[in-house]
């Protein structure tokens, strides 16, 4: 499977880069804990692969996949944090703030956003990618972040319906990276706008797909399945697919997210083979 | 003085860009409480007098500012939160996680180091002016954030005296986002490489000389006069410049770094006459 391959890639790129970083070592250490522990590496493999889909050569998107990672890894580390979901296990692994402490997990978070964007601005893309890869970047971010705000503290104004929040919450906190993690792959393999515009699509579909997928994994597998405490999301009272929409229609949403981020690719032929291969994946993934 | 002028164009500034997010807006009154309550805006003033002085114009440089602005902000807040500084008072006001819960402080210091990012990378400049916009600010806030580390966790090597465990927080913490401050106004300026030493240069020693100032004002002021709890770092047994080196070496320590900035700017003439001002009043502040 497409996906072990890249992996192995990947974490020896993020090992290289960690393995780089000066002093302190402390800071180095917890980001190697987050980063390295486990990983599915989703969002750095859809960069790879969506710059090999628009003519790119893998090597064009690494410092792009990895400040993808970084980014992922540091909003995992600040959603598990006491004031946050306070959750202890993430990975498999105990959370950070469980294995540093909390001003190691707040700091380390935050050296990650900031590491993500030196790595991409200290890559070897000409200004023009580089600059739009830290746009993109920046605003998925924000996106991600908004997400959050939604997901933990709320803020939703009495007219949106639950159904229109659970949107929300997803396309801000879950599928706006991993539409930028396409979008990024696709600039880097010098996309043309067409091709962009199908990448990002795809992003998009497939964004919204992982989440709903994650939603009916946390009411249907176990902690030690998954690696990070399943239900609860439903204990805390958080909106999820599967209370709102019911699970068949979450799983009929499944197939037609799977069936239109497929159709996004119509246009790229055989480059695009791995990218409907992870798109199967992570439809039918069990963790 | 130069610098209230400034403070009101950088202040409408930051208002129109809080004003202009969209939801949520327990977000954006998070964000507007921490940026817009109060501050000395030394980092955005520096920018666009640095601007000036290679010859460019202040509206050149108002994203750069407004970034800058943004990520002191977030350190404030990150620095406040009870795992770390544990501070309840700031600028004369309640904190931002005492006034609005510690999980708004994280995700609000989050979207404003990210936004940083955004505003810069949306902003006029040509991709190669933004692209080392970007890098110049990655750059100075992953030191700042080991400055942090440094200051707050510990994990220096036991061989490093205390001396210049100080040395190192300052630099990192204090006077890598000053430098970054002036280097990239210059470089929204246009300024030549002669230009950008110079006032990298002169950002350096001001930047060290901020947080001379800061800790003596720390062991002299009351906390009614800097709005900000004072004597603190003293008594969690923090290094501060009075302590290592003593009051009188710190008042020369001023003054040395004081005519080191003044010497950095010789080549300028009269565009940089704000900046010696601006020097001459952080030498003297008593707030």
């Amino acid at each position: 499977m497409i996906l072990q391959e890249l992996r192995v890639e990947i974490e020896a790129d993020l090992t290289r880069r960690i393995d780089a970083l000066k002093e302190p070592k402390l800071l180095r250490e917890a980001l190697r804990y987050a980063l390295l522990g486990s990983g599915k590496r989703l969002r750095p493999a859809l960069t790879l692969l969506c710059c090999e889909a628009a003519g790119g050569r893998r090597d064009d998107a690494r410092s792009a996949a990895a400040a993808l990672e970084l980014i992922h890894t540091f909003s995992l580390v600040h959603d598990d944090l006491p004031a946050m979901d306070d959750d202890q296990l993430r990975r498999g692994q105990p959370t950070l703030h469980v294995q540093a402490g909390e001003a190691m997990a707040i700091l380390a978070g935050d050296a990650m956003m900031c590491l993500a964007f030196q790595w991409i601005t200290e890559g070897t893309a000409d200004a023009k990618t580089t600059s739009r890869l830290a746009q993109t970047l920046a605003e998925a971010t924000t996106k991600m972040i908004v997400g959050q705000v939604y997901d933990t503290v709320g803020g939703f104004s009495e007219q949106v319906s639950r159904a229109d929040r659970l949107h929300l919450i997803h396309q801000h906190k879950t599928a706006a990276l991993l539409r930028a993690a396409c979008r990024m792959g696709g600039i880097c393999g010098g996309a043309d706008d067409t091709q962009l515009q199908a990448l990002t699509g795809y992003g998009e579909a497939i964004g919204m797909m992982f989440q709903v997928v994650d939603d009916l994994l946390d009411v249907t597998q176990t902690t030690e399945h998954v690696g990070k405490a399943t239900g609860k999301d439903r204990q805390a009272g958080k909106l999820t697919s599967p209370d709102v929409l019911g699970p068949e229609a979450c799983r009929a949403e499944v197939d037609r997210l799977r069936r239109d981020a497929q159709a996004a690719l119509s246009g790229f032929g055989e480059s695009a083979q791995p990218l409907i291969e992870l798109c199967e994946y992570m439809a039918v993934r069990t963790k």
